[in-house]
C-alpha cells in the first residue's frame, strides 16, 4: 500500500449481504463488481454537451457528430476481469501492413505539398508546414509513415481535421485500437478522447510537489502494441500542455556495444495502464494486463534498432533477478528521459487560431510525456483532444538491423 | 503486480455462486474469505509430534508441553478484516513498567552470577557467560533490562529454559504479545513458533539470487511495539543460521547534527508484515495495519536518542513527497545496514550440545536479520526457536534527550 | 582519477631540468606553469579572420570590430594560481543596482514595444516579438529586468545588434563579468566566446553514448554570481542546438513544506569550471576556486524563493556528512532537471534568416543547458554565440520571502 | 577536489625559488617530490621501541628483531613516480606453484593435527582449533592452501608465531609482496605492519559519521594480485576490530545466469591505494596505477567462478559507458557488501590471553573489512598486526569452469 495513496481503489464497493454456507455465514461476502469504478474510466458519465470546450464542439458539429446525448461515449460490454481484459486483441494485427515500406524514400509527392519541411532538432522531429491532413492521398500517406518512421514524431498545425478523416487514416496505418474502458467520440469508437478535465473528474490538476515522471510509450500491453499515433488537439490553451517526445533509435544508440549485446535477443514485460479483478483470485487486488516483448526492437520501415522499455509500463527483464532487472531498466529510463539530445518538446500552438494541430508518432520508437503545466489556474481547463492508434506489427528484433547511427554512417 | 509474482496472494478463492440482483446478476459474486491463506499462517495445519526436532521435542515435553495433538498450535478467532487488525490491542501496553530504570546500574546482582562478562563489540551486543535464565530474580531481571537497553543485545548460551520460564521473564517486561495468525506453543499463547520448516510449509529455504534484504525490527505497526523480545533456540543447526543486530542509538549518531534535526519530531509510518482486507473496499486487494510512530525515540531506561526506522516495514515520512521521503529512508537503512562497526553477528552455537541458546534484545532501538544460510541442502532443517514479546511504551521523543555518544562523552 | 581520463590535464609540462639542493637533487623538478593549458582556454591562439563564421563575421565588422588579427581576443595576465583566482572580484558587485526594482510592474514601456507577448510555458519563458534590443531605453530595460526576473528566461528573434550595445546593457545590469581565462571579441573583454568550434579545437562534437548531463548554471563562484545573462547567437545552424531553461523558484515549489524548511538557511559549496595551481601544494593538482552561497535565495525584484543548486558546480552541503549531502543534492539536481513543467526549451531560430537570437536569463534563479546536437556531421560547425554576464548581487536569503506560487496565490 | 578534504595531499611543498628561463621567470617552480608525504608512509619516521604494544614487543623480541632503532622500518628507494610505480613486478608472479592443487582433497594431514575443524558460516569461513602454524609441515601447508580456496578464509587462534615462519610459510604460498612504500618488521621486508596507531600517526581513529564503507581486496593493481593472505594479530583489544570476509565465489552464485554470462569475459581496470606522480605532468596530481583483470576470474585450486571487483579499487568495466560501468559496479559491490549469507564476521579475540590468532584468506575470493570500532576512547590504540601477502597466479577467466553451486551441486 502506498503511504501516498494516490492509486488507491475507489472505495465504493456494494456489500449486498452475507450469504448461508455449511460451515457458517460469517466469511462469506457477496462484492459487486460493477460499481468499482476507480480504474475504469468506462463507467464514467458523459458531460452535457454545452460543457464542450467550444472549438472541440464546433469541430465535431461541423463534422456531423451528435452531442445532444452528451460527450463523450462510454464504451459498452466493460470487461471486469483479467481474462477477459487479455482476450481483447489476443492476436496479432490482421493483415498489417507496414506502410511506410512501400513508400518513395525522397518522399516527392508528400514534401512538394509542403510550403516548408523544417525539422525541429536533428535527430527527432519534423514539422510539415502548409499541409492538411485532410487532403493527403495514399501515396503521400506511405511517404508520412516513411517519414515518421525516420523522424519519430511529425506535426501538421492549422488543421480542419474531420473526425471521420482522423479515423481513416489511422485506419490505413493499421487496425484503430478501440479502448474497452476508455471513452471515444460518440459513434466513433476508436477516436478516444484525451480531456484533463473529464478523465480527472472536472477539477483542475492538482499540482504535483516532489520528483513525478511521466514518460510512457502507449498501448504496450497489446500483442500487437501501438504504431502509428495521431493525437489531434482542437482546443489549445493559449499556454502550456507541451508535449516531448524521445526517439528509441536515439536511446538505443546512447549505449555501449557491450550493454546493446546484452540486450538484444532478451524480452521485458509490459503492463497496461488499466487493471483488471483476477478471476481465481478476487481478492487479491486488480491487475495489469502483462505482456513480453523483445526489450530492443526492429522497425519494419527503416530497419534500425529501437530501445523497448518505457518507465511506465516496463516492470521487469525476462530472465534477470528482480534487483538486476531495476538497477538496468533504471539506467534505461534515465536514458530515454534525461538524453536531451534524443527529445523533441512540441508546443500545440496553431499560427491560425481556431484551427488545430495534429502530432503523429510511433510509439514502437518513441516515448512522450504531456508537461503538466496546463488545467491549472493560470490556463484554465479547455484543453481537449482526440486521439487514434493504429495498432502496429507484432515487435520483433532482427538480429541483422542496424542502429540509426550505423544505419546513417554517423560517427559512433 | 510484481512480475516476480513474489507476493502474490493465494489463489484458493472459494466461488461459490453469482447472487440476485434487480440490475442483473453478473457482477455480484460471492467470496470466502476463510480459504484465502496466503497471508495468514494462523490457518496452517500444525505438524504431528514426530516432525518436530529431536532437541525442541524434549525440552517442550520436559516441561509437560502436549504435543500429542500435533506441533505448534493455531490461534483461534482469526481476523480478517483490517479494522479487526486495528482493533488488536488498539491502546498503550497497560500497566507498563520499564524495568530497567528500577535497576543498580552497576548491576551487580546480575554480573555477579556470571562467569563472565563479554561484550561482543564496543558498542552492541553482550555475552553472559554462565548464567541460567530460569534462576534469575526479579532483580536481576531489572539489571537484565538496563543491560539490555545499553548493549542492545544480550546472549546466553547453554540454557535450560522451560516455556512457562519464558513466558514469565516476557510478562514481567511488558505484556507479552499474542499474535492473531502466528502459531505458538500449545496451550501458550504468546511463545511464537519460529521454524522455517513449518513457517515455510516443509521444504528447504528457497536458494535466493539477487540483492535480497531481510533487516527488520519486529512489530513496529502496533500502538505499543515490540520492546524486550527474548528468541529461544532450542534445535541449532552446526552451522549456519547467525543473527545479525544493528544499534539504532549507533545509527542515529552516524547523521550529522543538521540531518539529525531534520528527523528528530518527525513521524514516520510503520506496516506490518501481515494483511488485512479492508471492509470498505474488499477487491481492492489486501492491506497492512499502519502506525504512525516518531522517526526518532528516546529509550525510557537510558534516555538515548534512537533512529525507529526499519526497511521491512517504515514505509514513509509524514509531511514529505513520496519521492523524498525515499530517498531519505534509503539512506537511513543503508546507514543501518552497512556501518558495521554498529552491528554484532551472533552465533547461536552453544558449548554444550543440547543445550538453548537465548538472545534477548530491545525492538525499540534495534534491527535484526537472520542470516539464510541454514534449511538448506548442506544445513538440513532442524532450526527451531520460540520468540517471547514484551510489548513497550508507546514511542516518545524526549527533546532533552542526548545521542548514546553524547551521553557517553565519546568524540563527536 | 577518471577512467575515461575526460578531464586529465594536458600532459605539456615542460621540465627543463633537475637543480641542485644540500639533500641532493633528484627529488626536484622545475616545472613550467606557462605551458600548462589543458584547463586554460586563456592560451589558446586565435583564429584567422576567415575561419569566423560569415554572420558573425559581418555582424562583428558592421559594428567596427577588427578581425585582422584574428578571432577571438585572449585575456592578458592570466592567473595561474588558487589565490590569485580567488583574488579576481574578492568583493561584492560594486555600486550594484537591482533594475528590476525600479520597474513598473504593468511593464507599459515594453510590452507596447512588441508585437505580441507570447509566454511559452506556464511558469518560464517569454517571447517579445517585434522588439529590437538595440532600441531599449532605460526605462525598458528596468521592466525587461523585472520580466526576466518575473519568468526568468526572455527570448527576441530578429535581432540587429551590436557587440557594443550587448556590453552596454550588460553593464547598465550590473558590473560585467571579465573572466580571466576566456577569450572575448577583440578589443571589447566581457563579450566572452561561446564556439563550440573554437573552444573544442576544431573538429565536431565527438558523440557521446552514455548518460551526460549538462545542466548548470553560469558564475555561481564569483563572491557575486552571475545575475542576468544576455547570449547572442548570430550564426545559428539551421537544426540543433536548443537550450533548455529550468527555474530556480519552480523547482523550490516542488520541494515539501518540511524539506524547504530543511533547507532554508543552509549553505552550499559551489566550485568554478575552470581550475588553477595550489600554491602551497603544487603538486596536489588543479583546483577549482569554491565559493559558499545560500542553498535557497531570494531574488531582490520578486521577493520570490530559488532553489540554488546545479549538478556541474555544486559540491557540498554545509554541516551535512559528505554521503548524506550526496543523496540529497542528487534529489536536488533531479527535481531541478526532471520536471518538465519546470522548463522551457529555446529554439534560436530567427524568422528573418541573417539576423540574429538574443536569450536573456537570470543565472540565480535557473539552470540551463546547451542540447549537443549541434556541430555534427549534420549540422556542421557553425554554430556561434557572444555572451555578455552581469553580475548580481551577493546571493542572500530572506526568512521572510514567499515561493513563486505562494506569492501568486496558487493552490499548493 | 573532495569538499570534505579527507583526501586532501598533504601541504608540505618545499618551494625552492624560481629558476631562470629565456621567457621570463614567472612561471617556473621548483618543486620538491621529497617532502611529499601525504601518500607515502614510507616516508614515516619509525615509533621508539617502548612506543611498541607489549604483546607485540615480547614477541618480536622473542625471535630476535631488533627494536633499538625503532620500530616499524621504512623502505628504502621510494618510487616518486607513476613509472617507477608500475616497474614494481610488472612480470607475473615468478615459479608460482598453486599449493592447492597438490593437496589431498580430504586433507587428513591437516585434519587430524586439529582438535576441531568448526565451519563459521555455511558457505565461508573455517576456524581450526588446536593447531599451531608453526609446526605444519609441506604436506599440511599444502591441504591449508586448498582449505583456503574452499573456504575462502581460515581461522587459527592462540597463536606462538615468529615472524620468520611467518614470511616462510607465506613463501611457500608464492613471491611475497614487499611494498615500495609501505612499513614492515625490521630486517624483514614482506613482513608489512598493520598498525592504526602508527599508521594513522598516533592518534585515536577519528570517529566517522556518514556513511563510510570500506570493503576492500589488497593488491589488485598488481600484475600478479594477492593470493594467500596472512594477517597476525599480536595486540589484541578485548572488544572490537572484527574482520569481516566476502566470498566471491558466493556473490557470483548471486548473480542471475543472464548477468553472469555478461560480465564473465569482460575486463576491469583496479587502481592502487598508494598514488604517484606522473612524470609527463607532475602538476596534473598523483594518480593510482591502474591494472586490467578479468572480472569474473576462476581459482586454479577449485576451478570455481568467483567476481572480482570492489569498491575501493575497481574503477570501471572495458568497453563500458562509465554511467553504465558505475551503474553496474555498484549493484556488484551491493551484492558483495549486502549478502549476509556470504559473508563471515571474525572475533580475533584468543581463548588464551598473550597469545596471538591468524586468520589467512585468499584476495583472489574475496572482499574483507576491519570494523573500525578499535582504536577509541573505549577500546584503546593497542592493536596491531603483521600482514604477509604472497602473490597469486596472473588472474584467469576458465570458460569451462563453474561456479561454486554448480560444482557442489547445490541448488539454484
Amino acid at each position: 500500500m502506498s503511504f501516498t495513496q494516490v492509486e488507491q481503489i475507489s472505495k465504493t464497493i456494494d456489500k449486498i449481504s452475507l450469504a448461508n454456507d455449511n460451515g457458517g455465514t460469517e466469511n462469506k461476502v457477496l462484492v459487486d463488481l460493477k460499481n468499482i469504478n476507480g480504474y475504469n474510466p468506462g463507467f464514467q458519465d458523459s458531460y452535457p454537451r454545452e460543457s464542450v470546450p467550444e472549438h472541440t464542439r464546433n469541430r465535431l458539429e461541423k463534422y456531423g457528430i451528435d452531442l445532444s446525448r452528451g460527450y463523450p461515449e462510454r464504451p459498452e460490454n466493460i470487461p471486469y476481469y483479467l481474462d477477459e481484459g487479455y482476450a481483447v486483441r489476443n492476436r496479432p494485427n490482421p493483415n498489417y501492413v507496414e506502410r511506410g515500406k512501400n513508400a518513395d524514400p525522397e518522399k516527392k509527392a508528400l514534401f512538394s505539398a509542403a510550403k516548408e519541411v523544417k525539422n525541429l532538432s536533428t535527430f527527432i522531429g519534423t514539422e510539415l508546414v502548409g499541409v492538411q491532413l485532410n487532403d493527403l492521398n495514399e501515396k503521400q500517406l506511405d511517404e508520412l509513415a516513411l517519414l515518421i518512421a525516420e523522424r519519430v514524431v511529425v506535426v501538421f498545425r492549422n488543421q480542419d481535421l474531420s473526425p471521420q478523416k482522423h479515423r481513416d487514416i489511422g485506419q490505413y496505418y493499421g487496425e484503430v485500437e478501440v479502448h474497452p474502458l476508455v471513452t471515444h467520440v460518440p459513434g466513433l469508437p476508436g477516436i478516444t478522447t484525451v480531456w484533463a478535465e473529464f478523465n480527472r473528474g472536472g477539477p483542475l490538476l492538482k499540482y504535483k510537489k516532489g520528483l513525478h515522471q511521466g514518460w510512457h510509450t502507449d498501448l504496450v500491453h497489446e500483442f500487437s502494441p501501438a504504431g502509428i499515433t495521431h493525437l489531434h488537439l482542437d482546443s489549445i490553451p493559449v499556454v502550456g500542455g507541451d508535449t516531448s517526445f524521445a526517439s528509441g533509435y536515439a536511446a538505443f544508440d546512447k549505449l555501449s556495444k557491450p550493454l546493446q549485446q546484452f540486450l538484444e535477443g532478451k524480452f521485458a514485460l509490459n503492463k497496461s495502464a488499466h487493471n483488471y479483478y483476477n478471476r481465481d483470485n478476487i481478492l487479491g487486488g486488480v491487475e495489469p494486463i502483462v505482456r513480453k516483448h523483445p526489450l530492443v526492437i526492429t522497425h519494419p520501415a527503416t530497419g534500425w534498432k529501437s530501445l523497448f522499455v518505457n518507465r511506465a509500463h516496463t516492470i521487469g527483464i525476462v530472465g534477470l533477478e528482480e534487483s538486476e532487472s531495476k538497477v538496468i531498466l533504471e539506467y534505461l529510463f534515465d536514458i530515454y528521459e534525461k538524453s536531451l539530445d534524443n527529445q523533441v518538446r512540441i508546443s500545440w500552438q496553431p499560427t491560425t487560431s481556431g484551427l488545430g494541430t495534429s502530432v503523429i508518432w510511433d510509439n514502437r520508437i518513441s516515448q512522450h510525456i504531456a508537461i503538466p503545466d496546463y488545467n491549472d489556474e493560470i490556463t484554465g481547463k479547455i484543453r481537449h483532444a482526440n486521439r487514434v492508434t493504429s495498432l502496429g506489427n507484432v515487435p520483433e528484433f532482427d538480429t541483422n538491423s542496424k542502429s540509426q547511427r550505423e544505419a546513417l554512417g554517423l560517427s559512433i
